[in-house]
Formats: structure tokens, C-alpha cells, sequence
């Protein structure tokens, strides 16, 4: 079997322990790295793993290395926003190559940016190329395993999933997201961006909805700071006592008067028993618990390298987790 | 959306409930059901769902009828070895028509039958069929399940499944399969055939070896009758004190001297603490629990017509659960 060759763009912390992973794996081989950021252009990708790693592969600030390097499929993990992105992925998918994208908002390209959306599967089309937006949440833990759990089940009315993430164990930029160290000033501010907290949980509340054909009224969401009640330190900062340890963000999806799906996530620095929870309601009921819960930044880097395989075999076009063959590990 | 137009081929428990589920999806219309068995041919469908129901479904005999109805998928539960079903599914892809099938030995299809497999893929792929065999075991509880878990690791060590099923709430042949009800000599004698106990095991340890890319050189099982301990009752047989309840069967996939799968199953009638679990050891551990486990009948006729859609959508040829977009109810 030959290697599928790939391109690392976007190398913040998840970009990074993607690409990490991708070069160890024997059936890929990453053949290169991108990032805007003009600080980082010039140097060995080892170095953003560690400063004495070295990988022979310099990072480039431009895509248009992706002529020369010609690879099957670029990891792509800029932003969180589809409006962020959308030329990006254009460029990319002109040039027929494959995107197994961390950008939360295409976990359901159509529901926030359906122009977006079509013009980026047109791109993609026409350039022959296949694009699947992916990741632990959105994408994975109140998503997909949800729907596939439902798998071996005649009808569902409802479905429940609970995570709870000590973002304490997390990235820095996932710490900062969740607001932990905020007061609670900074926090409702922040808020109102629009632009803060965890990023996806409509698109989860869209893509559970259509895959089971729950016809949906409202697809609601509620933000609320989680306060921390004694000084809490992490590797990155320290959240005082009363200030914000970070988020409870609740997705709704509602059928009359009637909450058919919740999606109940609490991230905070110092959050006990961390667990992800699906519980479906139907014939017959199936409850599913991951003990521990599914480990955060591992897993977006994980399935997105655990991608790659299926959306290289998959045809062109702008795709969702529930178009391609399922997610695994493979050596 | 156009309906997907389905027949139901083998009238057995599975194959009748997956054609009542069939009927009752919005999604589906149920164009037909054939069975072998010359004392159901003219029958309504409904009668062998209950002596009141009709359906206006006549049960035909005979494959031929497929020419007339034109169906997009067949769902096909009439036996679970690969010999017994090569000449029906040949016939099925002659006519274009996509195949769901029950048939535990499909579930890799080349592991003990390579060129039944051929044939069969070759088949497909002339007419413009795709096959795929699935089920909740083998091919959701002790494989797929595991496999798509791994999605959020980096590296997978070792896979061990556990699995434990109260035989008295089954079917009546699952019941028989497993040996409720036998001495022990009879257990023994049939065990012998070969074609007794739980159908799959070597299956499922081959699809997570190849999926997860272990290299095991040995995928062995035992079987081993579990003794009722007191007089059990199910709705079709007694079973005696010190008579077989059902089985203990344990597949291995082993490495060297190392065994790096496990697949534990209980099957008995009075298994206590029913339950589905899938523990993965890895980069990071990932432990996965189905509360009450994943109740069995229910689950593989929700299985195979939940596969119905993406089968459809895949191109043509023999496929396994790790080709194709993965099962879900969809109303």
C-alpha cells in the first residue's frame, strides 16, 4: 500500500499534535507544513513540537507550496469559522486535494453559511476534491456517537448527551475559550462577541437532528460562567476564587414545547468526574458512557488523522461525518 | 426524497422484524418478501407478524419476483454461512440490487470463504450492486463498536470486548444455538459440527485486527457450555439444573505469545448483569460501556435496515461496516 502524502496547515496546538501524529503513522507520510503566521515560516515543524526536535520539513507561509508538494490531503486546522476559512478551503480544493477540516462550523456547513457552503462543495467538485469538517466536539462525543449508537435501535424520540471536561487537563487557547480566570465582567463581555466558549454546539444539535429526521423547531443554546470556588491553578494560569473557571453551555433542540435533544457540556478548570454520556430514549432505550471521558485535545487531533484514510476514498464534494466510512485508528 | 424501495428475503424472527421495521420507516417502502420455505409462499407478510395483521404483501418463493418489483435493496437474513448464500446473493447483484445481509460469515467475507468472496464482489461490481453484511454481533458490539471508538486515540495496543446477553429474552433459535436446555453431551456433539454456538467470532476478531492494522498471527476461539446452576424457565424452554444454559465463547487475536484481542461473550439464559463493554488500551485508554447492554434481536434487525441508505449511496462491490457511512435511524 503507498503512503497517502499530507500537509499540515493551521499549526496551533491541535494543527501541531495533528501533524505530530500523522508523521507517525506508517500508512501517511506528512510531506510538508503551512501557517500564516510569519513568525513561524522558515522553521523546522520539529521545533513547535519540541525546541530540539527536527523533521527536515520547513514550515511555508504560503499555500501555493501545495503545487510542488502535491499531496493527498492537507490537515487543515485554522479557525473555528467557516468565514475565516472559506477562501482557504477554495484554494485548496481548486487544486484537487482532499480537507479534513478542525473548523467546528463545517461539522454542518449549511446551517450557519449556506453560501459558504455551496461554494465551497462547487470548489470542490470541480477540483475533484473531498472536504470533511471534524473533531471531538463538535464532530464525535455529542454528535456521532450519539447517532451512531442509534445504530441498533428501532425508533429514538429523544436524545441526551452529557460531557464534562476538567479544562484544566486542556490546551492554553481552550482555557482562554472557555474563559477560566475571567472575572465575570470580562466573562459576560466575551460573551457577547458571539465568538467565545465552545464553538459547534448548534452544528451538533443540526447534524443529530438530521441524521435521526427530528424535525426541529428551535435550535437554541444557554452560556452560563461556571465560578470557581477556591483558587484553582492550571500549567497555562490561575483562576481565583469567585472568578470564572470556565463554561456550562447547554444546546437545545426543540419540537414544539418539547426539548427532543440536549446537549449538556460542562468545560472547566477543576470539573469532577469527567465523563461523556448518550442516552437515547426510544425502542428501546440505549445508554452509552465513555468512563473517564473521551480525553479533548488527543481526540480532535485523533480523529482527524483517523479521518484521512476514508475522506481520501471518498467521492468529491463538501461532506459530513455521517457521508464517509467511520473514523479508526489505522497503523 | 424518493422512497427506497426494499424486499425482505428469509422470513425467520430477524428477517420478520426487520421487514415490520422496514414498513414502518417513512424513508422506506417495502415492496415485497420472499422466503424459501413453501409453507409461507401466498401468505400475507403480516400473518407472520401477528395471525390478525395484513400488509397486502403476498410472500413469493422465488428470486424471479425481483425482476418485477424492481426494488433498490434487498434485506437478506436466510442463513448465516457463506456457502449456503452464495448462489442467492450471485443472483440478487445479477439483477443491480443492493444487498443488507445478516449473514455473520459476510461480515469479512474473504477471512474464511476468499473465493466465494471473489465471486460475489466480482457479481456486485458486473451488476452494479453493493453487499454488505452486518448485525449486532457480529458487526456493532464486539468489532465495529470498538473500532470507531478508537477514532479518538492516537495508538491502539489491545482491544478487549465483553459482552453478556440473557439467552432467555432471545429468540427461540438463538436460544437453541447457544444450547439452552441440552446435557452436556449433546452440547458436545454439536459443538462438534462446527455450526453451533455463536456464528462471527472469527470475524470479528479479523475486522478489528485488519482494521486497526495489528498484525496477529493466530485468531483462535473456545467455546465452552455454561451449567444452569437452578431450573430456568424461557418463553419457549425449560432448562434444568446442571443441563447447558448457553455458551462462554472467547475469540483471541494473538501476536507471538501475546493476545492483543479478546472478545469475551456470555450467552445464557439468567446472565446476570447484562452489558456491552469495549475497553481499547492505548495512547489514551478509551473504555466504553453500553448500560444493560445492547438488546440483541432488536438490534440486528434495526442493524441491517438502518444500513439500507448508505448501502444504497455506496458504489458498487462487496463491502464491509468500515466501507460504508456508518448505520443510523432515519425516520
Amino acid at each position: 500500500m503507498s503512503k497517502l502524502r499530507v500537509v499540515s496547515f493551521g499549526l496551533g496546538p491541535i494543527g501541531v499534535r495533528a501533524a505530530q501524529l500523522a508523521l507517525s503513522r506508517k500508512n501517511l507520510e506528512l510531506v510538508g507544513a503551512i501557517d500564516i503566521d510569519p513568525g513561524k515560516a522558515g522553521k523546522d515543524l520539529g521545533e513547535l513540537f519540541d525546541p530540539k526536535v527536527r523533521t527536515g520539513l520547513e514550515i511555508d507561509s504560503d499555500l501555493a507550496v501545495l503545487d510542488r508538494l502535491k499531496p493527498d490531503a492537507v490537515l487543515h486546522c485554522t479557525s473555528s469559522f467557516m468565514p475565516m476559512v472559506k477562501d482557504q478551503l477554495i484554494e485548496i480544493c481548486k487544486r484537487g486535494i482532499d480537507i479534513i477540516s478542525s473548523t467546528e462550523e463545517l461539522l454542518v456547513p449549511d446551517l450557519q453559511h449556506p453560501d459558504i457552503a455551496k461554494a465551497v462543495d462547487a470548489a470542490a467538485k470541480a477540483g475533484g476534491a473531498t472536504v470533511l469538517g471534524t473533531g471531538v466536539n463538535p464532530g464525535f462525543a455529542m454528535d456521532f456517537m450519539a447517532i451512531v449508537a442509534s445504530a441498533v435501535m428501532y425508533s429514538v424520540k429523544r436524545v441526551r448527551c452529557v460531557r464534562v471536561v476538567d479544562a484544566g487537563t486542556r490546551r492554553l487557547p481552550l482555557q482562554k475559550k472557555v474563559g477560566a480566570g475571567m472575572t465575570t465582567a470580562e466573562f459576560e463581555a466575551q460573551k457577547k462577541t458571539g465568538r467565545f466558549g465552545h464553538i459547534g454546539m448548534r452544528e451538533s444539535v443540526a447534524l443529530i437532528a438530521r441524521a435521526l429526521g427530528f424535525a426541529i423547531d428551535k435550535n437554541e443554546q444557554t452560556l452560563e460562567p461556571v465560578l470557581a470556588t477556591e483558587e484553582r491553578k492550571t500549567q497555562f494560569l490561575t483562576v481565583h476564587k469567585g472568578h470564572v473557571a470556565g463554561i456550562r453551555n447547554i444546546g437545545r433542540g426543540i419540537k414544539g414545547t418539547d426539548t427532543i435533544i440536549e446537549l449538556d457540556l460542562s468545560m472547566y478548570v477543576g470539573a469532577p468526574n469527567t465523563r461523556d454520556e448518550m442516552h437515547l430514549e426510544g425502542e428501546p432505550n440505549v445508554d452509552v458512557m465513555f468512563a473517564g471521558g473521551i480525553p479533548g485535545d488527543i481526540a480532535t487531533a485523533a480523529i482527524l488523522v483517523n479521518s484521512i484514510a476514508q475522506v481520501v476514498a471518498a467521492s468529491p464534494g463538501l461532506k459530513t461525518v455521517l457521508d464517509v466510512a467511520p473514523p479508526r485508528v489505522s497503523a
